[in-house]
């Protein structure tokens, strides 16, 4: 039987809110990268809290970035899930990367703080694949541009990590630096996030009785 | 005084879930386009909505304008907003514009159906803006790949229209087609939004109040 756990939108924002001082004491990130769609809710939310008095928002870049693969429906009854179940795919398909250009011109990668977001860290295969190749991002702008002292760094926040075996890896500075942070750490549930709910009040209910809202 | 209305996470759910219906039948829209912030939280909900039983999702394409501008914060007690207020300002900001690799060398910007979301239609300038820049893109999609039939369709999702002189304007067509649609039609009042909101217990106490929640 696969344990479920139901998330409020009221707790996400929670999440977000209480983690936002110390990825600004820690951190303090220029950009926020945001992995769709899981993503969006979050880094939305994040941004209001890490909103400094008298300085503008920091910018969000949506990236879209695909694992799951879509099965028939099982219609079990009784469950307050989308119609379909999802399982964890291999690949990672992009649907959206960066737009450079806006970002003016690679150059604003070069030497920056960058907080990547994204709602779950299951079994790490996305974000691995999201640091890695905006890593090559980076390093292109890097050659292209000449700069050679500055360093980009990149952290991450995800509302949940399940304690699990990892498929995905990340690099060991951001181990040692402290740069990566998941508001909650759970088990090998399956967490089911508000804005999938087909009836967002049994959803609520849900939650509440497990205690957590 | 301005009035202020409060707007919970669930409400905006609910709102989402209700248009989905209309949007299916009316539009059945191939891709998604978020303004963020303010689309973001909407498109993803949406998405959840508009999912079809044996389809996949409908992908989302973020794009990031900005209209508004900081000022300094008024201190205002008593109020669960943030510590800055946002005026609107006249001018349009790209922070973000669809990445047109990731879509297939824009070809699936011609010929299709998308839906721009955003959270708020205020003054429709930033809409304006969407609208006729996505426009000019498939336009000039259309001319680089010599399609001459196939016409793109966009529509519009908010979730609040204010009943107020606006100073950007839609094209007619989507008015005759009826390919714009609004969750709720409000007066010229403050919406707070949830993911704003520095005390989400307070906020949602604020609507209850309102007798909306």
């Amino acid at each position: 039987m696969v344990v479920k756990e139901y998330v409020t939108y009221n707790q996400v924002h929670k999440l977000c809110q209480e983690s936002a001082p110390r990825i600004l004491s820690d951190f303090q990130p220029e950009l926020i990268i945001a992995i769709g769609g899981g993503g969006y809710v979050p880094a939305r939310i994040l941004r209001s809290f890490l909103k400094q008095p008298g300085s503008p928002n920091i910018p969000i870049q949506a990236i879209g970035l695909s694992l799951y693969e879509q099965l028939p429906s099982k219609h079990s009854s009784g469950s307050n899930t989308p119609g379909e179940v999802e399982v964890p795919g291999t690949k990672v398909t992009r649907t959206q990367w960066l737009d450079l250009t806006s970002l003016g011109e690679m150059e604003n990668l070069v030497g920056k703080k960058i907080l990547i977001v994204d709602e779950v860290d299951d079994t790490r295969t996305t974000l691995e694949y999201a640091v890695k190749e905006l890593e090559k991002d980076v390093e292109a702008a890097r050659k292209k541009l000449g700069y050679e002292g500055a360093k980009t760094e990149f952290s991450i926040f995800v509302l949940h990590n399940k304690n699990k075996e990892k498929k995905g890896h990340l690099p060991q500075d951001m181990w040692n630096e402290n740069r990566y942070r998941a508001a909650r750490t759970v088990e090998d549930v399956w967490i089911c996030y508000p804005w999938e709910a087909t009836d967002i009040d049994a959803h609520d209910e849900f939650a509440r009785k497990q205690g957590g809202a």
